[in-house]
């Protein structure tokens, strides 16, 4: 499949890193769509794109490759707003945090349009365009969601894409077994570094504070609309996962409370072996399913 | 106060790293105490020390400087075993995590002695003197605990030590003060990191975790016995802690559970907006109260 144009709508982080990263791939166009002016500016003057456009739409029915970029609202609304105008077997992604809303939505594009959900599971704990770059990918997982319809030749290509742009691997699910494992390893991270930051203590904790703090906190400077969205498109996965926390703490603090040292030595053996285990894992590359 | 010897008993992660940090300091010897053959050889390798020991109390009666690195119970043994062997003038100290409990064991000591509670506010997550560094403390908080009768010379020297060690400033509090803060700062911090990996999905998700996972989880491969005593000595301020989380956590979850997008929206902006602006003040410097 020639590439001649790929447009990426929306130039936050991960949409201006997108844009930056996706320069030279096939020698196609990157046109990147904006609403701000200060957006616009910025990607300009950072070369985010070849060239940047307040009219994604106009750019469809002659782009090979849409990547939505947007927050789930956003995505979902651009799709319904312009199913006519995506050009005849071209190849749309998206890249947000919630699958299976975004696949349902999907369904409203023409058979003649493959949509393919994707999420790089890269990030910062601050956004926009300030803060992209063409790296931000490197070693980290592209998890991919096709539909029933999705074609080889176009899983070839999000292949490719993920290689240049430098992913560590590509990982294939389906949108529920993606919400449901996000829940976990993303949305609950976020969940309890809100909650951390909610201690009366927070602020008079400054100079007692660790690397484990730190790590544990970073991403609650979060962008607040975005995270609404995620949280409750994903609420019935992201709930059980927070009532599962709630319980696994309380079992450590009945057994702090309660003085017992042997109890609490097994349970933190258990949780220490696994989280060693996994690490070795890591360092033997057993956790890459698909390695370029 | 001149320093001829300083003596660092326990070589693993802190104490190897504060045996190698010292170096150097006012031209003093600074020994090593340890117990197991297989530290002895690699503390004589690495040349952690310039005299290694596994007689640490033999060096007692003429050193001026002892710096305790066991674990909480080895340093009340080992207060209590030689409660009359240490040098009169000298300057005592201990780096766990706990200060309640040592300072008050502590108080076995002969008036001729000075005990200094210290902390330093640093770590990794892999442990022994095989990852111990010279360079551990650069840019931490190093958190003393002066008991009532702690000298202005001996507050005075270890000033000097933490510049020595390249610590990022020296917070003065008291004993009780420092455990309530600490059960947030770092043992919730653990306590979150091990439930999380108790997870049922914890293997599941491999493919599946970004940054934040990682950053979250990372201190769970946790030193098992160490951990047991550092909680259970500290278990009214840490079980409180753990309670105001999981209240906080089902306050996310019966927002996120009734699609409550305004609650939640408000719960993320306060908490987002605390996060940030302890980010502006630790880029300005603000939470560092006595730098070099």
């Amino acid at each position: 499949m020639e590439v001649k144009r790929i447009l990426v709508v929306g130039l936050g982080l991960i949409g201006g890193s997108m844009a930056m990263a996706l320069q030279g791939f096939d020698g196609a166009e990157i046109v990147g769509g904006v609403r701000s002016q200060s957006t616009y500016e910025k990607a300009v003057k950072r070369h985010a794109a070849d060239r940047i456009t307040f009219h994604p739409e106009e750019e469809l029915p002659d782009t090979d490759i849409v990547i939505l970029c947007q927050d789930p609202s956003g995505i979902i609304g651009f799709l319904q707003d312009n199913r006519d105008k995506f050009k005849p077997g071209s190849l749309v992604i998206d890249v947000c945090g919630i699958k299976g809303a975004v696949m349902e939505a999907a369904k409203c594009l023409p058979d003649t349009v493959d949509f393919i959900g994707c999420h790089p599971m890269a990030g910062k704990e601050v956004s926009g365009i300030d803060n992209a770059e063409g790296t931000l990918f490197r070693n980290t997982h592209f998890i991919v969601t096709p539909g029933p319809n999705a074609t080889e030749e176009h899983l070839a290509l999000l292949d490719r894409i993920a290689a240049w742009c430098q992913f560590g691997d590509v990982v294939h699910t389906t949108p529920q077994h993606h919400d449901e494992l996000i829940a976990y390893t993303s949305q609950l991270m976020h969940v309890i570094a809100v909650s951390v930051c909610d201690g009366e203590d927070f602020f008079a904790c400054q100079g007692f504070e660790g690397g484990s703090f730190r790590d544990c906190t970073r991403v609650a400077a979060l962008d607040v609309p975005l995270w609404v969205q995620l949280f409750t498109l994903n609420a019935p996965a992201l709930s059980k996962m927070v009532g599962n926390l709630e319980e696994r703490l309380h079992a450590y603090r009945t057994a702090i409370e309660a003085g017992d040292r042997e109890t609490l030595a097994a349970m933190l053996k258990a949780a220490s072996d696994k989280k060693k285990q996994i690490n070795l894992e890591r360092a033997r590359g057993d956790d890459v399913r698909h390695s370029f």
